[in-house]
């Protein structure tokens, strides 16, 4: 019961947050968009929320990549390809106006706090250990050069990703995007 | 005097905003770091007060990097290097713990409003046309390939530069900055 009732609140608070940003979000507000009476709610305070409303967005990044990564069928850079593509059609049906929740959650702290700055330190490790493990599979395919570092350049990759997206945001329109993919795969990945 | 006062509370309110984010700096505590008695605001509202200081950073922002493109003494790729290493020793004196405080406006607001919005791609196709203008210099020295797009390349080397800070900022260190430096300057910039 009460794993449902947190449950319900990460989901409310994630949706919130992801369309609005942590600071115009009101703990209130997620409640009542959670069906959670007030003084029920069951985080410590707002740091441990913001902790778990990470973990709750590292978990459904998880799902969404292991499959991908896994499907044999297709080439390590086109699994990358489909990765990214995934998260495009998402900003697409919310009309190119809203990114990614993590890294808009990084930028609105100013200095961060120690745990939720580790949270966000992780998660984004985790975005780069799946660009990683695909460009190393790619080079051992030698789809692309062997001279690359696989780490720096799935930093590199991350970052520049999470540069378009915000960019895609500001002018509502995906052309950094379809730049994105162009220079990557064009110019980076050789 | 009323110009005087002006300048004033965007000084303050940009240093206010750099450090600890838009949406936890309050009006109040910008007019007493400005040493403004309350009642002397002279913007209109808060969509104005933002336009303006993203007008107050983009102004730095050309003061800082005129002198650097006009410096003929340099190639324009070591220009190109010079202007963020100029950030970069920015964020190093401030213990990597802020980045940019235009990529954080566009970050904290959820959708963003429609001035505030042109403002912000506004302030982000200035910083492109320096690049921009830094690549077809060193296309026309030859210092890179004649099939790279000046335009799409900056818009991409922007991008990248803006997600690496936003690292920096969560992991506390330049190595995300040390990769864009290698990235950019000898996979994309060939």
């Amino acid at each position: 019961m009460r794993d449902n009732t947190r449950q319900r609140i990460l989901e409310a608070g994630a949706e919130l947050i992801h369309r609005k940003g942590l600071n115009n979000t009101g703990i209130n507000e997620v409640l009542q968009a959670a069906g959670v009476p007030k003084g029920s709610c069951c985080f410590d305070d707002e740091e441990t929320f913001c902790v778990e409303i990470v973990d709750y967005f590292s978990r459904r990044f998880g799902e969404m990549a292991r499959p991908i990564i896994e499907d044999k069928s297709l080439s390590p850079l086109k699994r990358l390809r489909k990765i990214f593509m995934v998260f495009h059609n998402h900003f697409k049906s919310h009309g190119y106006a809203s990114s990614c929740p993590i890294g808009n959650l990084g930028q609105e702290m100013g200095d961060l706090k120690g745990s939720f700055r580790d949270k966000l330190a992780e998660y984004l490790n985790q975005q780069t250990d799946v660009v990683e493990t695909l460009l190393s599979e790619a080079q051992h395919a030698a789809d692309i050069e062997p001279d690359l570092d696989p780490r720096e350049t799935a930093i590199f990759i991350i970052g520049a990703w999470h540069g378009a997206i915000n960019r895609m945001k500001v002018i509502k329109n995906p052309e950094p995007l379809e730049i994105f993919y162009k220079l990557v795969f064009e110019a980076v990945l050789r």
